[in-house]
């Protein structure tokens, strides 16, 4: 046993988890935050919060504790398993409940007290989900006159209309439906999983297979490390099938209005050749990161002769062999797709219009994601819930400093790779502070490619490179800012997406959509994610600045991680139990 | 530590397994047999004997390890984890290998030497599963000219053909691709799961869902207790959808003959309007325990008015409300289409046979079932493969003697129940030597009713009692032999299903059919078990007497367990591998 001071790890956070306890139970908000180191951060997932927020300090502790203290009424925190000690730093797996229900957490203890905390709810009291020994039992066992079979009670007027069926929303629609929450999850594509069957063929998924798993129904252990498209879109297909999510098809939402008055939206469908007119409480954006295409508009496009396509319509290389293509981007989808005429014989050029951070995908299974989400990982115990959990506990405000360690590995071990991507012209980065991936992914949502060999096409220059900005569009070429001509036959705008609450903005209306302003990104200050510091996602999985509008999403973890404290927060409102919600978050930029 | 004489149960086994271990190496026949008690089992699945078979005493192991010793070449025998010792007898769970393989199996370890031992195979040298840290990559990441995306390698011409794609054609094809042995499962419906949807409507699973998982992808922890089968039918779709099971929808087998001169069948199957010819090495029939109906021939049947109907063909019970309906049997179909047809309104009255033994569901699940396969079980840490091998672990022979006491705890818990039901004039059993249902399932595969309500309406008189055969149909009543007349419009025949080898004469010939004989059962010399003792069940998963045909089914328990040791057994002959068999099967009952 690691021992401090002859004092051990687990008597340390005993003692420090009573004394909290003793100072929440007597509201000494003011002794609770002083067993808080100096430098230390508080995130919480709605169970004290009722939001996702961090706070920093023993003041934002206080501040916090103040609002939210009597109406949470926590107690009952205590260790679920033994702490482990490295560096000087406790870490700690606890439990603990509150008013409305029972949480999780997890705690880094200092010699100068917590430095950082996050407390998770993870179900509602006299509203558990029923699983394991909760689970229902099916058949009816009592038999009595008159009784059905195989027909699902009628369709309730739902409670939530979940706009968008791909991965995020079949998670959430998950959720819901084993919560009890009636909802219905709205999809324009004929079948679930269409969202990704209609992506360019050789889409693979750039994250592995222990990052992407479904609640619930986790894949089985012959899944692929990274699954081709379509079996992704099998899989949520069948996903949404036996998990019996609420799904319309082939629907298409045309609007949604608020009336503050009754509390409801007008939620108005296409659907079967008519229309369809929904009121539910709560509307849930689950639109995508990756669902509005960024269109850049240039001069010429109009008189170009040959193909224009964005990247997310790209249907594949076949029809491409001898043609020539420009495709204007250095991310993901610009060298997937790049990658694949050239295996097609397609004469490629790939605009790269500003620096792209690039890592090998080996490298970053192995350095970024292996202590986590591995084989590695799950013969250490880290499940995927654990996995999720130890994720979560690393406040924003500091995850660059436990990121940049590791890209400094990565450009260690791959830097043959990076020598001979500059030397080909190619500009690269590390992200503004060296803090690689993840945090790109975070701040900006783009800005990276996880190389699955493309690279090695423009670093050979199998794939040729240009660098500029497409200033003007001729009968047949693409011209750059420095007046370079590029004939083609084919322009990809491989240029990204924009912010969710532009559907926002075509759904409801343009005034709601700068009142809950710009989705995604830290505040961190660094390109395409302006300050002033959030703390956490801008309006994501929490209260935004219009009333009974949501946005969900992110990669396949966010999606299944977020889905439920998202889940929690509509339980708890169609319940009808207080949820006051602590520090809504501003709104500093439109989009 | 539990400690016998000073000896730790530890010591014990691990001195029993150098023991065994040193006699295996130095060939020493009567050595190795000398360790086991005289009143011993040995079961092997396919570890040893490529066969699944037990042999008794101490000459029943030196005339296997005589026959088999030479070949299987066993070696690396070790303790997986602390044993357990309880009443004079010693459990522990071991690993070996073998020459071909690598296997698991558990030791009941007496002071006058081995008491049960079984010997599993899990997987072939060389043929690892491709799972976990061997799961595939999925993306292809070095790019080359000319690739494919999202086409399957062309259909090869399949080396097993699987007759029939119910819940046990299907597990044995997902093992079988993941093994890569190629192959096709054939089914006559139109969609996997048809199976079951096709049944009557108020049927729900009479095993719990901790008994029923598929290999691979275990159901979700909010999955119920009782599956609906309309649940289990679209979960079976799924699976063999994500599980990339080779399946031919549609597709009715019209006949299979062998030629033993090329050691191939010829299997002719109506598909899309025509017919293919298939020439696979091996034919596993998987056409179900509950697949061929067995209609009774009743003079008079062509004169009555009413509707017939075997149980496999009633529709469920909404057509039938005032109707008067004759139900012929008094097992689990009889007693659950009884209760629906009651619940609707009809005049039911059940025609009783012979007698049958019923168990309540709440007490099978508790005292039956609980140790092994429930919520309780798991948070012992029995997981659904360690309960699957305590199963396999009890021999045959003496499983009766395990099974008895708890069936006397189910007797004394339910004693108002049974004899309610004895009022009624219900003739109730516990089977032949009171081991109740699991050796009745066993040995006959009927004869008995989980009681899910419908037994209460038989004690009640709700549901009418008739006892006899009936021996003749008028225009609309059906008569027995005492001759009561029971007027009918509707006549539903629950009169269980016939041996899997009646299968064999309809698709090959009578004379395979009879050589292979009948499937299913101990030759237990009780009623409809016929002798003698045969030590596993007859022709299941195993060679027959007929080259390169076999027999998979069973429940949902049986269908995933076994269908791992039928396709090891296909996949060695499929590489070419020695697979001697050891003890092949008599046939002794053509049916």
């Amino acid at each position: 046993m690691t021992q401090t001071l002859g004092i051990s790890a687990k008597q340390r956070v005993d003692d420090w988890l009573e004394a909290f306890e003793r100072a929440l139970r007597e509201r000494d908000v003011r002794g609770a935050a002083d067993l808080f180191a100096p430098e230390s951060f508080w995130r919480d997932l709605v169970a004290f919060t009722w939001n996702i927020t961090t706070v920093e300090g023993r003041d934002g502790v206080a501040d916090m504790l103040g609002e939210t203290l009597a109406g949470a009424d926590p107690r009952g925190f205590a260790l679920t398993e033994e702490p482990t000690e490295a560096d000087g730093v406790i870490e700690a797996w606890i439990r603990f409940e509150t008013a409305t229900g029972r949480g999780t957490g997890h705690l880094r203890l200092k010699p100068e007290g917590a430095w950082t905390l996050l407390t998770t709810l993870r179900e509602l009291k006299g509203f558990e989900e029923r699983q394991g020994e909760r689970r229902p039992l099916g058949a009816v066992h009592t038999l009595r006159k008159g009784r059905e079979y195989g027909t699902e009670a009628a369709e309730q007027d739902p409670y939530v209309v979940v706009i968008g069926g791909g991965q995020g929303g079949i998670a959430l629609g998950a959720r819901l439906k084993q919560l009890g929450v009636p909802a219905v999850v709205v999809d324009k594509h004929a079948r679930p999983g269409d969202q990704w069957r209609g992506r360019y063929k050789s889409l693979c998924l750039h994250d592995p297979v222990w990052y992407d798993h479904l609640p619930y129904l986790p894949f089985p252990p012959n899944w692929p490390v990274f699954s081709p498209k379509d079996k992704i879109g099998d899989w949520l297909e069948m996903y949404t099938r036996v998990m019996e999510v609420p799904y319309w098809s082939s629907s298409a939402v045309r609007s949604a209005k608020y009336d503050a008055g009754t509390g409801r939206w007008s939620v108005i469908v296409d659907r079967e050749g008519g229309t369809t007119e929904l009121t539910p409480a709560h509307v849930v954006f689950a639109t995508g990161m990756s669902g509005k295409p960024n269109r850049p508009v240039i001069p010429g496009q109009d008189v170009f002769r040959g193909e224009q396509q964005h990247s997310s319509e790209h249907p594949g290389p076949e029809a491409y062999r001898g043609k020539r293509v420009v495709v204007i981007g250095s991310n993901n989808s610009a060298f997937d797709i790049c990658g694949a005429l050239w295996e097609h014989d397609a004469d490629v050029t790939m605009v790269q219009r500003s620096s792209t951070h690039i890592v090998k995908s080996a490298s970053l299974m192995d350095i970024g994601l292996g202590d986590l989400y591995s084989e590695r990982a799950l013969a250490a115990g880290v499940t995927t819930d654990k996995a999720d959990m130890i994720f979560a506990s690393i406040p924003y405000r500091i995850m660059h400093e436990f990121q940049i360690p590791l890209y400094e590995r990565m450009a260690e071990r791959d830097a043959d790779f990076y020598a001979r991507l500059e030397k080909a012209g190619f500009r690269h980065d590390w992200g503004a502070d060296g803090s690689g991936l993840f945090m790109k992914y975070l701040r900006r949502g783009s800005g990276y490619y996880i190389d699955v060999g493309a690279a090695d096409l423009v670093a050979d220059g199998q794939v040729k490179l240009a660098r500029g900005q497409a200033v003007r569009l001729t009968e047949d070429a693409v011209v750059l800012d420095d007046g370079t001509e590029l004939p083609a036959d084919l322009v990809v705008y491989a240029t990204g997406y924009g912010s969710m609450n532009g559907w926002v903005a075509d759904l409801v209306d343009a005034e709601t959509a700068d009142r809950v302003g710009k989705v995604w990104g830290l505040g961190s200050d660094t390109p395409k994610d302006p300050g002033p510091w959030e703390g956490e996602q801008r309006n994501m999985w929490k209260p935004t600045r219009q009333e009974n509008l949501w946005f969900h999403g992110g990669n396949l973890h966010q999606s299944r991680h977020y889905s439920l404290y998202l889940a929690l927060q509509l339980k708890a409102r169609y319940e009808g139990l207080p949820t006051p919600v602590y520090r809504l978050a501003e709104s500093h930029h439109r989009s």
